[in-house]
């Protein structure tokens, strides 16, 4: 309990601390990221506290993907911006620097500069590709 | 119809074109990227055409994410990966290479190069950050 107590967005949730609410429903709130990549940056969170979205329950993780396509819609329109990403960073070498699940949406312009690193890298061969399936495969049905 | 047709995803989906699978249900289909970030990065696509995840039916939004976040899982165990990230581009300017929706789920380790330009932007104050949100909130209830 504690952890959910200490939690910035759980205090967020409770309003023990400020934020710039843009939606809020029976699952999930909506609100501005006071760090933007662009202005109107905001975050979905889930009202319940998980460090992972891949603990949170389904209909859960289908809200913050609904709502934040919504609120992706609605900062086009009203931003006049020309596209978004959507990014969920799951882990602190992912990025996330709050450990509760947060759904970013981010207006993007014609002129931004570069959000993302181009450097790929390459599959050896098909064996590798199908390996690398396999293992996944695998664990996916357990 | 053309557009359809000529959309290399949807090939895919047809199998016309090869693709490493992952997964299928009657919403969506997951695949390996054949130009990965790290390996075991895979998309998500939708089966029905759509440019933008806006327009998707909610439904649709939401088989997306919880599958991306079983892909996810599955990655991480079976990889051996630290964390990941899931990431939607939408609209050129954001990085969407392909015009059909497509979520990656992208494994990452400790030892990763970063993959953000961590260049951010500052609200002036209070009133830009209110402002900001307004434009956006009036959107959202259309």
């Amino acid at each position: 309990m504690s952890l959910i107590n200490d939690c910035v967005f759980c205090k967020i949730i409770r309003s023990e601390l400020p934020c710039v609410r843009l939606y809020e429903d029976d699952l999930v709130l909506a609100f501005l990221d006071i760090a933007p990549f662009n202005l109107g940056h905001s975050l979905v969170i889930p009202k319940q506290h998980h460090h992972s979205i891949t603990t949170l329950p389904e209909d859960c993780q289908g809200r913050l993907m609904a709502v934040a396509s919504k609120l992706a819609a609605a900062t086009l329109r009203s931003l006049k911006a020309d596209a978004f990403n959507l990014l969920l960073n799951n882990g602190s070498c992912a990025g996330q620097e709050v450990p509760h699940v947060h759904l970013h949406v981010i207006p993007r312009f014609l002129d931004d500069h570069p959000i993302f690193n181009p450097a790929k890298q390459q599959y050896k061969d098909q064996a590798q590709m199908q390996e690398t399936a396999d293992k996944i495969r695998t664990k996916l049905g357990e």
